[in-house]
């Protein structure tokens, strides 16, 4: 039994997330999701590398429903990734519907089945517009529903909430976090493409320009 | 694409429930979830004849880590099912945690991806106070919530919150709906076990003692 379950995509925020909150005291297991996402593949041994690098519990849950009956272009089964910002309207075809509702409910059900009494997510306040299941009022509503839908025995932390995915770079480097042990562009290949939408928000974040990023980048 | 995705177990609340909208005049697919319950092999085949027998679209999703890594007497990996009324404490063990939550945000889901803009769900005034993610309050918050996830693309209904499981017997046995195409018993064996808290229940809501359910039991 831990403390808390962490849902540990691989990527730099649920990273940081993972080792922020070991360095808090508290003892986490995390689960991880195989939903059919172009960047799965990479993502996913990165997040069983950390894992058994930390000494931390790791549970995989595929989800291969989700490949075949949704529809995002970040799955497998969807079409191009874009390249550019966020701001781009092109990005919103990234939108896999729900997703962080379902990943959060396997969570919760886990959570409850081992005792853990929280869940963690590692959404943050630069999360888009574009993905309405990473903003603030959205947790609130899920945190409630939590609540009453496990009679109080799990609740949702979302300590990113307040700041930024640069602010999580920082508090990773601080906490020595490896960086190139995370992985982040949309598309999945062999190295970060270095254009799509969220490897330019990790070479911000990073501090890609000070020449502080360790990410291998194609582009 | 339909108007609404119901969530179907194959049970009697739920059929009852897809019949009743069809009814209606809306355009239902259906979604059922083999999540590794003693009963899914009894119930899952029966909601795929309904569905041939009515003409409707049907999904089944599995969700195999449920029972992998889950805890309850209604899985397989659990103990044995009590016998008895709901008000037992013994029951207890048959919450699946955080049930309710997980199937409907993968309908959610589903229902986005395909433009269908309700995810309807049995849960009825007749829930028992033990599963809190059949509660009434529980529906509420999740329904804020899924609001909030889609962008107001979906929301969730819950046609029988205010009606009991008796209710539905009747309402369906209206609607011509044939019981024998359903499944509630627990146990899961080759007929009805007839002594469970979900059989007592069916022999209740479907008129046992007036003579009025088809259903075959054991006992």
């Amino acid at each position: 039994m831990t403390d808390a379950i962490a849902v540990l995509s691989g990527g730099m925020d649920s990273t940081v997330m993972l080792v922020h909150t070991l360095d808090k005291g508290k003892t986490v297991a995390a689960l991880s999701f195989d939903y059919g996402s172009k960047h799965n593949a990479r993502e996913i041994p990165m997040a069983a590398d950390l894992c058994k690098k930390l000494g931390v519990a790791h549970q995989v849950v595929c989800l291969p429903f989700m490949n075949k009956l949704f529809s995002s272009s970040l799955l497998q089964s969807g079409g191009k990734i874009p390249d550019g910002g966020y701001e781009q309207s092109t990005m919103q075809s990234t939108v896999v519907p729900f997703r962080n509702g379902i990943l959060i409910s396997i969570a919760v059900g886990y959570a409850e089945s081992t005792g853990a009494k929280e869940v963690l997510l590692g959404s943050h306040a630069g999360d888009h517009f574009i993905y309405p299941d990473c903003r603030p009022e959205f947790n609130r509503a899920f945190s409630k529903t939590v609540d009453l839908g496990t009679d109080g025995k799990v609740s949702l932390s979302f300590p990113f909430e307040h700041i930024d995915k640069r602010g999580i770079g920082d508090l990773g480097r601080g906490l020595g976090v490896d960086f190139a042990m995370t992985w982040t562009c949309y598309k999945g290949g062999s190295v970060h493409c270095g254009v799509c939408g969220a490897c330019l928000e990790r070479k911000h974040a990073l501090r890609y320009d000070q020449g502080l990023d360790v990410t291998r980048y194609k582009q």
